[in-house]
């Protein structure tokens, strides 16, 4: 076998990178889930030290002539590698390693103390951390954007290559649709929700929904299933992959597809390309590209008629005094009706929400909102999209943990990905010569497999764009999205919009 | 306030080092509790790097020039602060970083390994991995001990100054006085355990194992208690202090106490001194003297009549269909049987089982025993010392996680600290004018204050035998133990023993 000397070292640098990247995440992990409350502060310590290992990794001179030797490399991948690293490379090396250490010790008191407060349902007690944080991460923007817009050096820590300026027509194309949708709907009758409603004690939901994960493909040899006050995927490595879920005794679907929706999520992060381990092409392309690979099992699956026709019985066996037909269920799983949590939002309002956070944090970097003004900032965009307010911060600017833990410009790629879901379904679908019948009948293999070999296992070869447009044939749209939401508020609602001209 | 520049850059040195390692600690109790199998892989390159990190931090130039300018300090405190600083130096300094990164790689894969060949009950498929890692501490020892005998090399991690012909005259005399006590023994008709057993669900288990923990004083919102296959306590910070757990359904002992011996181990870490968190001083003195706290609450205090004249009522309130009478159940708590499992064994046989140990890995570092022959060299000494025969692996050689983890030179502190755990309660009792009647009315602060502030508190202050002299004005002696064991089986089984002159 031919030995590549270039190649070898920057694969054993970033294999190092890569195990402190894995530290981190099993202690963020732990933090979210098992860590006792009062380990909270040794917690941030020991993440401030780790993000001081990595930052001072990622600068060294070392690092940098491995890299510059892939230059001379013809091959697609090596050439992507050496993009990647570059790319993670300039976000490091653009900020002192005292601010590194200082973001991710900020980040882990901030998760401890937005925790507390949101027990409290209060923002007081967070407001102090909060402002701390949003003050180190303008101080990153800032150098990150090197006079360019700050905001913009925060979009691409999730998704690369995304600005605020290409961001703005795409989410004003979705708005301008998406608004006159919600309030067509509020002119009709709710649906009726209660055949997704009863009693379904929360190990059996839980049991339910790790059985349905494990039958879409989610390997649980590799993975786990634990609580959390927030739900998230987190991929310590492809082999160690961790959903975490939340649910509601009196109500199954938050549980079940918030589960669904992790396990998109997971299985994406198994599918990742073996053979680049521990490299950067290892990684999933961008966390839009992560959220299409959630929403799609979880909405364009996990909400699909086919999906239920199998999953039914299943959950009558479960549940046997839970005796609900596909048509009266089918609606309850596409009411679109304005709610105050985001993760319990339907598909069409959800997106209200992500406005709502859009608009605050680009406000926040801007210069043009304090962060003791962010509650009633809140409630009073809550109001004006929503049509609700929050009683309180728990169910206001409290319910998410990203900006807590410094996630500032993530919020938008919710959205993104949901769009891309959609496209990606789509060329699924006409790749596959339709998906009805193998969903109907539990096979979710001709699905899964597509995507390994569409999405998972090009790892970061391409950009996010690059990458929907080989899978899809098309460019990131809003189109797609509205297209299907529209036509299931027409079935559900009986309402017809003319958006034909998107 | 008087600044100490020289101080603070090794408490900002040494707060480095800590928090790596609490990153390592945490991703063991993750290794042992939650990583699902498949991330085995991954978790052994994280340690290893994380190894290395901390052999880089503990050799740098920066941390021993700190160190030194502590010399001129005259308080106590820094002195031992640079005593244990260099302790630790000396370790890291006395191997090759890549040593150090194979060990923790071996040790983590070791693990693993031992989990998967204890399912298949075989000691095939952990052969090669155990043969490594005795390799690489091979290395290690030799390297440390630098000409003088490698056992020791081993011992010192442990139990800082012990060795091994310091330790064999204490274990020779415990020897001489505890066969003959279990040869007595078996010659007497066997207590009837029947009070101890039953049909106790493990929820319940637990449940009154945690209540049980908090009551004598370990607190739940600075620490946890999982299952896992085996037993123990780590102390992430002490702030963050894990004990994990594992029962029969049909016998309660072994679940409850095995809490209050891990409940014990973990009182001490949260007791450790929180002016010197994050520094050497900080640390518990030794492994001995943690397991002497673990010992006091399991078998002095936790196999004792006035603890039970407290807590029966409360078993029989957790189980009310089982009523068995303090009379009945004291004999069944001090029960002696030879059997094959370590953490399973009484307060007398226990020793048989370290002292196989302890002369397996005597003759493993010796060069006189092969990894491959360790399985039946086992069997023998068992068959020899306690007249059982290991049907297979699992309940022999693959019982203990110890070897798995590299850690050889562990087991004989378990004796030692049995030692000290009666030395300690003995001076408590004179301390405090005895102890019976707070342990029977449930209170446990008077014992748990003295302990805070004879051992807990001091930290690493003192070295082993020294803290021992002060707190009990004894060394450590096999005699209070052994005189302990002949009362308690003279009282149960009517046996005799003239041990009077040791």
């Amino acid at each position: 076998m031919e030995r590549h000397p270039a190649r070898e070292r920057f694969v054993s640098c970033w294999r190092e990178i890569r195990a402190v990247q894995s530290a981190e995440q099993v202690l963020e992990w732990d933090q979210e889930t098992y860590m006792p409350a009062a380990g909270a502060e040794a917690r941030a310590r020991t993440l401030a030290t780790l993000a001081g290992i990595k930052h001072a990794r990622l600068t060294a001179p070392e690092l940098s002539e491995a890299v510059a030797t892939l230059a001379s490399e013809s091959q697609a991948e090596w050439q992507a590698q050496a993009r990647e690293a570059r790319r993670h490379i300039r976000r490091a090396a653009g900020i002192p390693r005292r601010l590194a250490e200082e973001l991710a010790q900020a980040a882990s008191a901030g998760l401890a103390a937005w925790e507390e407060a949101r027990r409290q349902r209060s923002f007081a007690g967070f407001a102090a951390p909060l402002e701390r944080l949003v003050g180190l991460k303008k101080e990153q923007a800032a150098a990150l954007a090197d006079g360019g817009n700050p905001y913009d050096a925060l979009l691409d820590e999730f998704e690369p290559g995304a600005t605020e300026v290409g961001l703005l027509p795409l989410f004003d194309r979705l708005r301008a649709r998406l608004v006159p949708l919600v309030q067509a709907v509020a002119e009709r009758p709710p649906v009726d929700e209660s055949s997704a409603r009863g009693d379904f004690p929360l190990a059996d939901q839980r049991a339910l929904g790790a059985w349905v994960a494990e039958r879409i493909g989610f390997d649980f040899t590799a993975g786990r299933l634990d609580r959390s006050s927030h739900p998230f995927c987190l991929g310590v490595d492809r082999r160690d992959v961790r959903l975490t879920w939340r649910g509601q005794e009196n109500d199954f679907r938050p549980a079940l597809m918030g589960i669904l929706h992790e396990a998109g999520h997971g299985l994406y992060e198994q599918g990742l390309p073996e053979a680049w381990s521990g490299t950067p092409l290892g990684e999933p392309a961008s966390t839009a590209i992560h959220e299409s690979q959630s929403r799609l099992w979880e909405n364009m699956v996990g909400r699909g008629r086919p999906f239920w026709r199998w999953l039914l019985p299943h959950l009558r066996e479960r549940f046997p005094q839970h005796d609900a037909a596909l048509e009266d269920l089918w609606p309850a799983l596409h009411a679109i009706r304005p709610s105050l949590i985001r993760v319990e939002a339907d598909e069409a309002t959800y997106h209200l929400h992500i406005l709502v956070r859009f608009e605050l944090e680009r406000a926040l970097f801007a210069g043009q909102l304090a962060v003791g003004d962010l509650p009633h900032a809140w409630d009073e965009l809550y109001e004006r999209n929503l049509g609700l307010r929050p009683r309180d911060a728990a169910e206001g600017v409290l319910q998410d943990l990203h900006w807590a833990m410094g996630a500032f410009g993530y919020f938008p790629t919710y959205t993104l990905g949901t769009m891309a879901s959609v496209q990606l379904f789509a060329a699924a679908r006409r790749a596959l010569g339709g998906l009805d019948e193998p969903l109907a009948s539990g096979e979710f293999a001709p699905l899964l497999d597509w995507l390994r070999r569409e999405v998972h296992t090009r790892g970061a070869l391409l950009e996010p764009a690059e990458l929907l447009r080989e899978a899809t044939g098309e460019a990131l749209s809003p189109a797609p999205l509205l297209e299907y939401l529209e036509a299931v508020a027409g079935e559900v609602y009986g309402v017809r919009l003319q958006g034909g001209n998107e």
